[in-house]
């Protein structure tokens, strides 16, 4: 396939996950449950991701697919798509539309395509290794930064950190513009770095589906990924994850998060 | 002025604010700078103040006004118009459409009427005395929430509250599904509060002019506003909020919050 082809495939599946995610959207009596860490899975977010899984068997038979509900079905090509039917779960059932649907294509394991789309709001952020990164279809590039101290971070809680992983987040927060800081956001943070709003994001404890999507997104809007360390994210990174606007800013940040313990 | 004549100008305040307020959200090169405190400061903050001032000196001149941007004119009716033209500035800036401008009447310095307006998703919470709050015209309502374990619990960000406020708030978290808990969100969380999605939320230092529309809002709606002691806000509550959406746990949540210090 060709990316184009790829992308057109991509968008579709989005489509195929808001559709499924906008009726249950703030409706009364949402039909949750509880995983085993208790964050609330909701009848949309499976929904959704067995509505894009039946058109990747269907149009992609030989991908491979994996996804936050329904784990790992092996391919045969080299290729692997990744989904996250609803990142920031709990945006979603308390009725903020700053939640949204992931999907990254992964070749030889590397993200090389990815959506982040909201359906409410009918925002798309689309990347792939190449191309500049489009919101709702028109080219955006991220923020240049010159001093860490007037960069606005984003985190999507404080709560989501260990006792060590917060100290070294606290570090970060108190070298940029603490006063402006952005809590809450999930998926949604990424793409308004990309959009060239926010100028850092900082976050542990995400799993492939969680940031797969958003490399191409915010690397082709001059942007960068990276773990804590600066080195390129992978899969066992342990899920310690930096998005920069300005990447001339990462041995800042690297450093600013060394803290002596 | 009878209270329908109040309401349909508390809209027009509203109308007139957003049509101030939308052509600067995400809009490139924001004209921000910084007050005492560090808190960014838009042109559409002072413009959506300004508009909706305009409005009150030819409509209801006798009326006293104080808003975020311009401080206080004193009026001489019982009545005081209170005016936060961007409630969630920090949102605004980074481009996420879940600040609000805030619009409330007092009479004898009490709230009797309140409005939280996001003029880019065209929602509107009215509230006022005596009458079921709405959304977008709709009437809504609190949900019942049977233990304060299950209660989900919003708050704008913990960098917000100084160590010892930090120490109740965090008492309090530790009670709730603090696994659903919700950060970021300024009005906006009351809002939800009030359409039945958010079980409470808890703040400090939050002025008059950011909690005195909230009040009719979420009382209206069968919620309940408090201090952290559970008594009545008054401005001089030194900001600390808490709001309700089932007024039965008041008793839990005032209990939960209390650490030995």
């Amino acid at each position: 396939m060709t990316i184009e082809q790829d992308l057109a495939l991509a968008l579709r599946l989005a489509d195929a996950a808001g559709e499924a995610i906008r009726p249950y959207f703030r409706a009364a009596n949402l039909d949750t449950e509880k995983k085993g860490d208790a964050s609330p899975v909701t009848v949309a977010d499976r929904a959704a991701e067995e509505a894009m899984r039946e058109i990747l068997r269907a149009e992609a038979p030989e991908d491979g697919i994996t996804g936050e509900e329904f784990g790992t079905e092996k391919g045969t090509s080299r290729r692997e798509w990744v989904l996250d039917p609803i990142d920031g779960t709990v945006s979603f059932v308390v009725g903020r539309p700053i939640f949204g649907t992931l999907i990254a294509l992964l070749v030889d394991g590397w993200p090389v395509l990815g959506v982040i789309d909201q359906p409410i709001l009918g925002e798309r952020w689309v990347g792939a290794s190449g191309r500049v990164t489009t919101f709702n279809g028109k080219p955006i590039e991220t923020r240049r930064c010159r001093e860490l101290s007037d960069a606005v971070l984003a985190t999507t809680g404080p709560h989501y950190f260990d006792n060590h992983q917060g100290e070294h987040f606290m570090a970060l927060a108190a070298k940029t513009d603490h006063k402006r800081m952005v809590m809450g956001g999930d998926c949604y943070n990424y793409g308004l770095l990309a959009s060239g709003h926010i100028d850092l994001v900082c976050e542990a404890g995400l799993k492939l589906y969680d940031w797969a999507a958003l490399v191409p997104i915010v690397e082709g809007a001059g942007g960068m990924m990276c773990d804590w360390n600066g080195d390129p994210l992978h899969a066992a990174s342990e899920g310690h994850v930096l998005a920069l606007g300005d990447p001339a800013r990462m041995e800042d940040v690297v450093e600013a998060m060394v803290c002596n313990h």
